[in-house]
Parts: structure tokens; sequence; C-alpha cells
């Protein structure tokens, strides 16, 4: 756990709060039923002024409209569910029913919840923290979002044949232990491992290796 | 300022740019529009973080729905510009046309900018002061969004009665700098203006003075 937050926990009961589903019908001495969902509320919240105040300072020119509307790529329901699902945050939740029935938005949520977990523990300033390292710094990338760069396989591609770099995607099933079939790639370039990333899909593993590989070598592609 | 704002501003140019309507035109040394519109985007995230924070706080037994349905009433536009009109924000607007266009809604928005700009200036810690002081304190009264209490006038004329308390309300017009008809309102009981308040129209004037009435007395109320 301390590995994925990236600092030390203190209240370990808001987390053992984050990984409680609804199935497990706990309940607290007031009678109140103790799951993740209304600490969904909460993170959601926490990761929507987060994203705001990194778009405001970093897209200087983007006004009111275009700041909703990067936001709300960011903090999409598919989004949220990618970053729960590469932490593989299922594998810690206590329930009384099977991984396999959570459905697929148990990701995103167990994500927000997360986030609402640590502002209870640590507030504002480690969400920050946590959301700038799981978030922003792996996955918001604004060319991408304004869809100015569609596929950053065919950009790292380019950049490879350009230099004269041989380089391999090895794709291999990797599944989770929530029942779901996963792949894993591994991205080489000049016999180097150079990125690695697990998603539904082929293309998506790939896709998302290229974009970390792109994102390594951003500077020296910039300087061609 | 800062007597609205209840602490010292340290950036101004953050407060400048809060009171600076697009139509002022102006542009940063980039190009970029200086007005508050992007600073409303900042500041709605912020609102709605911190109310979310308080939600979650004093009503442990409400489910995700319920602190949703909560928020949105406390954040509503017409909430919004009730709060922005009661610090009578307009008139620190610096703009080419007349306040009278600016249109109902700018209230709240100016209100949403504020916020944003507090954010930029000292960080989320003050903008949870702010909040608290402006908004939670004031107009956050859990039982009224609930629509258990319908009115407020209606419960303090009660009370009156049933102390005997002679109780007075007298309404004047109070028109704003903004052009618009308003209405102030002193409640008095047994003698002594207990509450004053200023609203669109006399029914909300009085209702809102009731509230603050009601709760300075919420104590003894309760005791009996």
């Amino acid at each position: 756990m301390q590995k994925i937050l990236g600092f030390a926990p203190l209240d370990l009961e808001c987390y053992r709060r984050t990984f409680t589903h609804r199935s497990s019908n706990k309940v607290d001495s007031d009678g109140n039923p103790v799951n993740y969902e209304r600490l969904e509320f909460l993170g959601d919240a926490m990761l929507s002024a987060v994203i705001a105040a990194h778009l405001f300072r970093e897209v200087p020119s983007g006004d009111e409209g275009y700041l909703t509307k990067m936001r709300s790529k960011i903090v999409s329901r598919e989004h949220l569910n990618e970053l729960g699902r590469d932490l593989n945050l299922v594998r810690f939740i206590e329930s009384k029913i099977a991984p396999v029935h959570f459905g697929e938005n148990v990701h995103g949520n167990i994500f927000e919840a997360l986030v609402g977990a640590i502002y209870l523990d640590r507030g504002y300033r480690y969400c920050e923290i946590f959301i700038e390292k799981r978030v922003i710094e792996p996955y918001v990338d604004i060319p991408r979002l304004e869809g100015k760069v569609i596929s950053y396989k065919s950009l790292l591609i380019e950049w490879c044949q350009k230099e004269k770099q041989p380089f391999h995607y090895d794709v291999f099933e990797d599944n989770g232990n929530d029942g779901q079939r996963m792949y894993g790639v591994k991205l080489s370039i000049g016999n180097k491992v150079v990125a690695k990333a697990r998603a539904t899909s082929k293309k998506k593993a790939e896709e998302k290796a290229s974009q970390r590989a792109y994102f390594a070598f951003q500077e020296k592609i910039n300087k061609k």
C-alpha cells in the first residue's frame, strides 16, 4: 500500500474503508454502512480540484470552456478505470461477492475512493502529491487530450526509422487476478527494453508503452 | 477587500483579475485575455471540493447520492448569485459596459472567481477558511436543504408567541448600486434588533433575517 501511495499512511481506517465493498454489509457503531461509496464522492471532488488547478497553471491560454473540456477528459470514467486497473487496486478489496461480478467501473470507483481516503488521512496537499504522481505525470498529456497526437505508436516508429534504431513490441497475455483478460507489452529499442505496459487489448498496451517511451525520449525527439 | 476576505491578500494581481470583466479587453504580454473567466473555473472546483469535504464530515449517515444532491443545492447558480450579491462584489468590477448589463449571474461568477483568486494567492487552506466563513457558516443549513424546514419565519413567529415576546419586521427599500431593486429588513424581538438582511424581495429578506435570528437563538429554541 505504501508503495502505491508514495508516503506512509497514518490513519489505516480510511484505507481499510477504501477497500470495503458494500456487499460486506459492514456498519459502524451508529448503524451507518461502512464501505467506499462515500469516499468516492470525496475523492472525485479532490481529483477535480487538483486537476483544475493543474490545467489552470499549465495552459494559460485556455479559456473556461477549454479547461472544463480537458478536465472531463482526464477524469472520465474510462480514464479512471484505467488508472485503478493499472494499480490493480481490486486485489485489496474485501467483499462477499467474487471480483468478476464487480463490473468494470469498480477500478475507477476504488481509485476515487483512495483519493478520498488520502484527503481524510493527510489532507489536500497529499492528494496533490498522489495525483501528480499517479495521474498527471504518467497520463496527463495535453497535446494528446487536445487530439493533436493521434497515436504515440506511429510517432515512435517514425522516430525509430529516422534514427535507424531497431524496435520490437513483445506482446504477451498477462491476466489480472480479477479474472479479466489483459495484455502486457515490452517495447525494446536497440535491444533494450525502454517501456512496459499492461492493458485490456494488445493495441492499447502497445499504445501505452509507446507513450511511455515517447515521454522518456521526448527531449531527444523534440531536438530533431 | 481585506474585510471581505478576512485575511490579508498577498498577490494583489489575482484579485485585480477577479474584478476585470471581459469587456475591458485586457490581454497579458503573451496575448492571453485577462479577465475573471478562467478564475471562475478554478474557484468552482475549489468550492465543490471544500463543500464536499464539509458535507462528508457533517453528515456521516448520508450516502453518495445524498451528498451529491446536497452539494448541488449549496453550489447552485441561484445560491452563488445570492452570495455574490450579499457581498456586493459587483461594485469592484472594472468594465467597459454598465453594471446593469452584466446579467444576474455576474454575482455568482465573481464569487467563484474570488474563490479561485484566493486559491492562487494563498492555497487550499485559505479557500477553506473563506468558504467556511462566507458560505458554510451563514448559509449551509442541512435541515433546510433537506426540505425539513420550510420557513424560518414561521418557526420564529411560533417561538415568539410561545415566549410571549413581541416581534416586528421593519422592511424598507434598499437598492444596490447595481441598479437592482432590493429590500432590507430589520427584525426586532422585544424591542431589540436581532437580525438584519437584504434580498431581492420583501419575502426573501424577511426569511433571511428570520433564519439568522433563528441560528442566533437556536440553542434557546432547541431547549424548549
